[in-house]
């Protein structure tokens, strides 16, 4: 039977799953292929002793893998934009072979380039568990919804930060607390920055975007805002108005060019991304044809992982060619996004303030000098004399009038910090 | 530019749409694929005049059509399981042409043969249309998840009564005011029986079956229950214990077989199939590795139903061939069902009850006998000497116990019409 030759480059969490994988799914991927998926090459710094790797090529060094094993498929599961994976991934293209990756990083950094030098050598270079793990949400955007002028894609797209933000909802308690007990049960890293500062979710929404609008992956024009400022006061003031926080990557198509930014924001409790709870992730697209479509699943994870790394094989596999981003990388016009200041929405604030009379009349003056029109204030509790949160949300307006109202109301003198704003979305 | 060159069999609701697309996203459809779709010939009773159909050739023979007119692919949307659009279908194949349709009932009752003959030809038999609309659920099932082995497959999978059922919870009006509401707006047939008798929801489901457990489609095994039963009080009763009513169907590997059913559910307000309103659809999926994954989107209509029609095309127009049913055809097994008999899960049941002292007891004493456990029971309103619904809920329970416990109950002589019962999902 006509074989693919596959070599693994990173046997961690991601890499050992996709191992399993195809040693557990052998007949399975056989009978929907009619070729045999056959690992013939791994490396990683050290065997791993409780994987199905006998008979199996290994190296130490992913790099001289890369360039001497004689495989078809080469799978980057090592991680990081630069670097080893990097290399790997150049080699194998180098070598007219097929490559499939989980690496966002790498794909937001570097993605451009190398779909240019894949679909020149007649390759794959395939990405499904980039975005989003176990759910085939790349393959929806560039077949499944391909008939469509998409009009805006947006999700939760970190797993982390959705954990973090449900558990804060569920218990009332504040970020930093629920932080460290992600971190204590291994549902955060040590070094939590590139989930809660939006990092991973802007690396993700750069290919969405992509694959949405027929763009150049540009990650340097992602707006990033992350979770770190979401406080418990915030989670149960969106409760009371019907709303949920989620941290989205959000890419929109606007007269003044496309959005593309990634900040926590509200979103109605009733809506379908308002339900998606806990580590999971959803992607939502919009198409002019097919209205809102919704996809669900485990974001990160081996096996959902995996379960995307060997559906991209199983393409290969079968002959099944896309190009990289939905169109020939050749033909991917540049990103022309649309300045935040231009962005137009609901607003949700929360202030400090001292309890004295007349700060409510003060905040009011200077939204109506900016042309802001409240919709909503609210003091959280009485302390004459002592610091108080407000909180208040206004009504649709431009981000830039709403930034000038904020300048004006952090010039007042009973208002204590600079104002927290979350933008609200009325999907 | 290479082309490749379309007939269209049917230009009503989901026709029009198609062609509309065709014609407004044609140079879309042609980046992505390098190819021209040109729509050569088109047949219909009579010639819509809204339509762009300068140049295509028009037939008001549909079997002419297929036999004469010179095409790569013919799209097949007049429906019915056999006829017409039957005769057609088989022209093209029999002509070594790719087919698409979004006729389920066709796929439902003719799909492995169809599959059969398509494959001895080596060309595509495309169906995404049949299956919840403009979701991309068969290229999720059969190539975006194709690594896994799935467990269960579920869904919303018809509109209509998801309409009904969200606007008897909303309104809290009885089934047949808000069945005439929507057959007066135009969201239900005037002869609904299709829709509210699960019939439609069946056949979508046979073809979840054989992508999901590769086995032969088999729409004589489906177990179909409508929801012409469902009560104001039921829905009533779920929300007050936590559950929304839907329309499921359902298809679940079992020790005994594979559970292929259509009949109202109760499913936790929370779960994410619970959140699922109004017209749109849902399809979950259950595998091995990715854990649970759920699509979303509109289920019918002229423009997601055309989305999902020509994503169809495209694969076609891109060389992207994947077996019809996941696996070959030859190599689909016949669907070994498990009886409903052995069904394992809980239920909630509505009694209508002469309000007379030992009522109750008379029915534990009936559920114990047959060894089922009772959650709780409730009697709504109190009128003593009249008549009464009393509802109640039981444990999880094998279907056959249940059955016995219902005539042991029907038997009490205060039990006054035939229990109506609901299965409970604990998604």
């Amino acid at each position: 039977m006509d074989e693919l030759k596959i070599a693994i480059a990173g046997l961690g969490t991601v890499g050992g799953g996709t191992v399993k994988l195809l040693h557990q799914h052998a007949d399975l991927l056989t009978a929907r292929t009619g070729r045999r998926l056959h690992l013939v090459a791994a490396a990683a710094l050290e065997k791993p002793a409780d994987l199905p790797l006998d008979g199996v090529s290994f190296f130490t060094d992913a790099r001289a893998m890369a360039r001497d094993a004689d495989y078809d498929v080469l799978i980057e599961l090592i991680g990081g934009a630069n670097g080893v994976a990097l290399d790997v991934v150049t080699a194998a293209l180098g070598r007219g072979r097929h490559v499939v990756t989980a690496n966002k990083a790498m794909v937001a950094h570097h993605g451009l380039k190398l779909a240019e030098q894949a679909e020149a050598a007649g390759v794959t270079f395939g990405y499904e568990a980039a975005v989003a793990g176990g759910i085939p949400v790349i393959k929806a955007l560039r077949e499944g919804l391909a008939a469509n002028q998409l009009n805006q894609v947006y999700g939760i797209l970190n797993g982390t930060c959705n954990y973090i933000l449900t558990t804060m909802r569920e218990s009332g308690r504040e970020f930093s607390d629920v932080l460290a007990e992600a971190q204590a049960l291994g549902y955060a890293e040590a070094d939590p920055s590139f989930d809660i500062d939006g990092i991973d979710t802007a690396h993700k929404l750069t290919i969405l975007t992509s694959l949405a609008f027929g763009t150049a992956v540009d990650f340097d024009k992602v707006h990033i805002e992350g979770i770190r400022h979401v406080s418990a006061l915030d989670i149960r003031s969106a409760e009371e108005l019907g709303y949920r926080i989620k941290l989205l990557g959000i890419a929109r198509r606007t007269d003044a060019g496309i959005e593309q930014r990634v900040h926590p924001c509200m979103v109605p409790i009733s809506s379908s991304i308002g339900c998606i709870e806990g580590v999971f992730n959803a992607v939502v697209a919009e198409g002019d044809f097919v209205g809102r479509t919704l996809f669900e699943g485990r974001g990160a994870g081996a096996t959902p992982t995996a379960s995307a790394v060997v559906a991209d094989v199983l393409d290969i596999a079968a002959g099944r060619r896309t190009p990289t981003f939905g169109i020939p990388a050749t033909a991917l016009a540049p990103l022309q996004t649309a300045p935040m200041d231009n962005h137009h929405g609901a607003f949700y604030i929360r202030l400090m303030v001292r309890d004295r009379p007349g700060v409510f009349a003060g905040i009011a003056a200077a939204l109506r000098d900016a042309e802001v029109s409240m919709e909503s204030i609210l003091q959280r509790g009485r302390a004459p004399g002592e610091t108080v949160p407000v909180v208040m949300t206004v009504h649709d307006t431009r981000e830039r009038a709403m930034r000038k109202a904020l300048e004006r109301i952090r010039a007042i003198a009973e208002v204590v910090d600079p104002p927290h704003l979350i933008r609200i979305e009325a999907f």
